[in-house]
């Protein structure tokens, strides 16, 4: 019987694993670049730690099960939670502000589809302990040293800003609720996926009059900061929240990074715990959904039975940014598995062969040899076949004289040298 | 509420992960002189790819669920599975033979303790497509070098190697029923871990008489493959199963690792599939259990519906090994998180810091500041914190200048340099 792999999920064959490899060193050179430290916890967690947390999309989403005791567990569908609960677990030791970075394979059930997958893996950036705008600059900067250093420009993509003190003190303003915000934020976060009519009518329900609705349609028209009217920023919490962004893009100038961020009063996020500045990285063409995002979470923490401590950071999953390389030509090649492969001139002759092969792994390049008896025709096609770029050619000689062949398979070009000045 | 993680999973804080990164970093790298390449698979695979397959005890400790369309899904509990299936998938396409490597995390739910876990890591070495001894001795030696690589030697720990065929052959010279073959493997597997009267019951269950049972407790005192005794080389099948182990011998001599190998006619290997020669690798002391373990599996691919094919390799965990490692202390120190730490010589002035802090990140060097506002001393206590090798202190005159003063925090000698000097 063949059993299929389960819809959603994905085989790393050796040209996909190379790009997860590609991809993975570069979010830990950027990470790394800037000072953060890796960090993991377990896939297995307890259900209860994502109840009620994450937001009721997510906790909807999860894979969970019982175990032989009767715990319910559950496969983490994103990092943040474990990194509460283990922060939380040694909070008086740690020195502050702590800057971590982890990658973690995460399990969502919805809908596959182009750019969703059932089990993904997401880039994490924290930096906790710090209430200032200079930590969300922080992170984003990193996000940006990241896309630079896969191959894309502040022409391929847009980080587009937003806080939710901002939005929250608008829609107060246009006459929410309170405990009605988290609702419409929610609304906001899901209207590119529904019709406008059914946008207008679930806002309606939120507690927005058409007065409201339509304020609100003004507002998402701003395109920067400076487009928020007096009308509103009469209000003193609009106004302390567009000074607070003020700052924060003032910050991003002096990374160097004024070209690729940009104000975008719509942005929400769709996780319950951003209490700040959020953010979404999207393809300048638009084409694709959000390739990541992050934000301030400031109470998670005290939330998850920590001390109350600010916080920021973001989350990038790879299959969206994977996609967009692929269409941009950005993906790289996988390097061959063999450097240097080494035949018998004659039959295979396997203890005179592993000399010259232990020779060159002892000087950690990648070697292979024909593990089957053939010719040195035969030989040569399977160091085709492994690309490699130097075939090492063992003669009837090499026992007295421990001299090789050496041919440059790019070149066609061979020399004779001693087993002592292989590899070196 | 504070969340307690699931028993027999881990945190990994920032030593723990830089010790997991340092172990597969050498896992990988032996993989790669040797000229394998890494692959990857889903950790959510349909539970029928365990069930039957990978031996009753493994499919006891799944851990599974069902999912919302009421689908069996299981966690790995191992990647051989997964691996056959994927080259079922694509078995025709791919040239032969397969160097496959791959490191995953995988579930079992078993009984928590030393060297014991629920999540744990697994290195998998297979070599696919080779039928000769020539492919077993490979994934030896690679077992070999990655042990070098991480400090250990052969007087630290063995390779004990047997083979199936050989064991096979014997128990059913002593009388047991071809049927009753993989019964007996299982008890002399688990026979560390009963009392030994319960080991003689398990096994006159099996069919083995007083006599089959002397005769068995005969052979496992043999310590080299020349004490098995001439009548039981009288059976064909034995003296060939014996005549494949001294060639196997004979190639791990040629791979310069005799002194690191030994036979072993009690090791089984607990899984059900393996075909041939089998081994594992011991700490020469004997308190931990085997730290990992190979051998051949030449059916499993076509119980798996691909094509049969000859197969072996070996899967080598993260606990045992990394208390051995431990326990030698040949466990690293972590690399502080910082190489850099950008201060300024007056109050924290951003814009300034961010110049240095820029160039320094642009040079790939690990570079951190503090994101607090605060004098020179609070700063040199935050690059004391973070390990940082340099200071590079900002002076009022750094806006004319751009020249900086670089301190090494180790000899605490100074110097002045252009900012262009800096990182190079």
């Amino acid at each position: 019987m063949k059993v299929q792999p389960v819809r959603g999920t994905r085989d790393f064959y050796p040209d996909d694993m190379a790009f997860r490899n590609w991809l993975f060193e570069r979010w830990r050179r950027a990470s790394r670049r800037a000072g953060f430290v890796e960090v993991d916890g377990p896939e297995l967690e307890p259900l209860e730690l994502y109840t009620g947390k994450s937001g009721p999309e997510i906790t909807e989403q999860l894979y969970w099960l019982e175990d032989k005791s009767r715990r319910k567990l559950a496969l983490r569908p994103e990092f943040t939670p474990t990194l509460a609960r283990m922060i939380a677990a040694r909070q008086a030791a740690l020195p502050g502000p702590i800057r971590w970075f982890n990658i973690s394979r995460c399990f969502r059930y919805e809908r596959a589809q182009k750019g969703r997958l059932r089990e993904f893996f997401q880039w994490n950036v924290d930096l906790i302990g710090i209430a200032e705008e200079i930590a969300d600059a922080e992170c984003i900067s990193m996000a940006v040293d990241a896309m630079k250093d896969v191959g894309l420009g502040p022409e391929d993509v847009q980080i587009r800003i937003n806080d939710r003190r901002l939005l929250g003190a608008l829609v107060r303003h246009l006459g929410v609720a309170e405990d009605r915000v988290p609702q419409v934020f929610a609304i906001l976060d899901k209207r590119d996926k529904v019709p406008p009519e059914t946008v207008g009518a679930m806002l309606a329900e939120a507690g927005l009059g058409t007065a409201g609705r339509q304020g609100l349609e003004r507002m998402l028209g701003w395109q920067r900061l400076d487009d928020i009217e007096a009308r509103e920023r009469a209000t003193p919490e609009v106004q302390a929240a567009a000074d607070a962004l003020q700052r924060l893009f003032g910050l991003l100038a002096d990374y160097g990074i004024a070209e690729w961020c940009r104000f975008d009063i719509g942005i929400v996020r769709g996780l319950a715990y951003y209490t700040g500045p959020v953010w979404e990285v999207h393809d300048r063409q638009g084409e694709l959904r959000a390739i990541f995002g992050g934000g301030r979470y400031d109470r998670l923490l005290a939330d998850m039975g920590g001390k109350a401590v600010p916080a920021c950071g973001f989350g990038c999953g790879d299959a969206v940014l994977g996609i967009l390389l692929a269409e941009r030509g950005l993906r790289p090649q996988a390097e061959p598995p063999a450097e240097f492969f080494v035949a018998s001139a004659t039959e295979q002759n396997f203890p005179e062969v592993l000399v010259v092969v232990r020779r060159l792994r002892g000087r950690n390049r990648p070697t292979q040899f024909d593990l089957k008896a053939g010719n040195l025709k035969r030989q040569m096609k399977k160091a085709a076949d492994a690309g490699a770029q130097f075939v090492v050619i063992v003669t009837e000689e090499f026992a007295r004289s421990r001299r090789v062949t050496l041919r440059d398979m790019r070149s066609g070009e061979q020399r004779d040298l001693a087993l002592d000045e292989l590899g070196v």
